[in-house]
């Protein structure tokens, strides 16, 4: 697992793959930072006319609702089975499902046009979309990973792809194995779009891996590591005068971190613990 | 008033309330960024099969036209009007009013399809949206706070709602009060989302707030209290090797501010004038 | 030349002219913060209903075609045509031209609608709009800017306009003469947007300078002394621990150095080479 990572990370900077994201407005400008910053090339297409143009000369695909209108739920579908027809990797993040009844309408249609390959969300959101009811609070999970496992294994289940769960522990739920990423920083629940970036890294780990969940695995871990690293740094540092660990810098410190991580650091930090059944 | 603010900000700390904000291209980042700074939980949705339903799980609404267009509007109107129905407060921010005609004839119908609570805006948008005929440059004012003060009065007398009007001072119009803020600091002309940040707080605040007024206060000295601290953070920093205060360090820093203020800093360092009919 | 830029720049503060950006999502914010950080006023807008008053009361009018789509390409078509109408510079950026069909054609109806005054891209934009068949990767450059200085001098002869290609050397034709401008730093091409901002700045340069060859040159020399000046501020700094020069850290300082640029710095710093037959 740890020489993987590592392997994982060099093969995505010496190949800098192209990652087409169909995003959300709020989160763009960082989801392209953080793509540049590990080393992918992120492009960003959403209109009908071009899409499927554009997932065809990417390697991989990225699908994420945050900001969803119909005219973007168009591209959203033909991207996706473009994706699905050219077996290139797709990922979805179902930002803010259960929050209202159009996002889950749109998600039941998007998983419908072609199921993706990851399915990458917090717990309520993996909740939501395997059908529990739950309480939402807009895009903002209410309640922890490890309590969203059997709605995870459910989803894997239904569709036959892998699902990430971000929270203080990242759950990874294939339909045979399951591993869990202890990395992180708090800060991360305080600056927006680091879910949304996590998603669009799982779609650059996914487009030089083609095995699902160790890309998966390498993209949670790879972000976990970077936030404590650029906690590390900020603490460390006088910038507020007490070396505190505050959203604004923080969220400049993780692109530093993305880009000065190395492959070694990310091999030796994560905290990746497979569970029994996948060995 | 003193324990008035520092009672706002804890509250808010304490119940992080939901803000629903339909806002601009530009600035949704920044905004969503320091409504979860402050300890607010973001939400953006904008698409009229969505919007009334997002609002309804909200605390507060916040419509800003700075990049408006045909479909936005039409979720606008759906979403206040539901905020109305459901008594939840509405802040309006009227970017850009009087630069074309447009936006006017879109504000009148805004207003026109449910009064917001609070209408939070520079000099140039409130005494255009008065109907007065103002010389506009773009979405940046071209006259001081203090010169609208009839301007705000108008408004308010009109809508029955607060006007807020930003500037070197703040001026916050109740229909029987007012209130004079002068906290804050020049580099915030300098950093594009400035104001549209001070509306999603206002949001935030009139969310644990139901006196609008008070709200507005709070909202215009947590700005200007924080643009103070993130000044004087950098100056005393080494960061352009001269402790200046330059627009990219202060756009993280201020971030970092509004995270950190204490409610007791903010009753503190708020410089608040309360007009002689308000007392 | 170098009394020129220092002028040229001077010239730009002193009356901050206002541009209008028609831009794509993933940039906004920074085009925004970096066109307030050099001292130009932004504005945001692109409804069919508003554009063409927005562009009247604008210096200049600055077309990205980065996230395009059908009502967006409509809102640029009457912004240029109104540019030309009222004699206003129109810097046009041709974002990921090549890489789609549809870019390509709609890159064509609008050149078709108004020529614009100036073409900012990367060598692989630049090519492929001068109808050379390239291999593009997405919006990123897979060749040098010397390798277009052909297809740069077609696309100007073509339209009559000067064309300015983005690079470790940037180079600008017009129709009679040519330069070279070799500031930057590396970093650049791992934030997203700086390609973006250089064609802001190009417009508020236009907006002030009616020799669109000698704005373009003072564009390209601000965004590539401002990049040299960031990554010496950040390597002198201890941020990283190292001095590194990182993409977050970056992102910022670059602003700072837009805003602390002085008319002498930039007059000093600019590596600008005039082409023989321009003496």
């Amino acid at each position: 697992m740890k020489d993987n990572l590592k392997q994982l990370l060099q093969t995505l900077r010496e190949t800098s793959p192209l990652v087409h994201n169909i995003t959300n407005y709020v989160v763009m400008n960082y989801t392209a930072n953080a793509l540049l910053a590990v080393g992918a090339s992120p492009v960003m297409a959403h209109a009908v006319e071009e899409v499927e143009e554009m997932t065809s000369i990417a390697g991989a695909l990225v699908v994420n609702i945050g900001t969803l209108s119909a005219p973007w739920v168009a591209g959203m579908k033909l991207a996706m089975r473009q994706a699905a027809t050219l077996v290139k990797p797709t990922v979805l993040d179902p930002v803010g499902a259960g929050a209202t009844s159009y996002r889950n309408q749109v998600l039941a249609e998007l998983m419908e046009a072609a199921a993706p390959d990851l399915i990458r969300g917090n717990a309520s959101e993996i909740m939501a979309l395997a059908g529990l009811s739950v309480q939402t609070k807009g895009v903002d999970s209410t309640m922890s990973s490890l309590s969203s496992v059997e709605a995870a294994r459910a989803l894997s289940d239904r569709y036959g792809c892998v699902v990430s769960v971000s929270g203080a522990v990242d759950v990874i739920v294939d339909v045979d194995k399951m591993a869990y990423v202890a990395n992180g920083h708090p800060i991360m629940t305080r600056v927006t779009g680091m879910g949304c970036a996590a998603s669009a890294l799982a779609g650059a780990f996914c487009a030089v891996e083609k095995n699902v969940f160790e890309a998966a695995i390498a993209a949670a871990a790879t972000m976990g590591v970077c936030g404590e690293l650029a906690a590390s740094t900020l603490a460390a540092s006088a910038l507020d005068g007490q070396g505190r660990v505050l959203p604004g810098s923080f969220q400049m410190a993780f692109l530093d971190a993305l880009a000065s991580l190395t492959p070694e650091q990310l091999a030796e930090k994560a905290n990746v613990r497979l569970d029994s059944k996948s060995a």
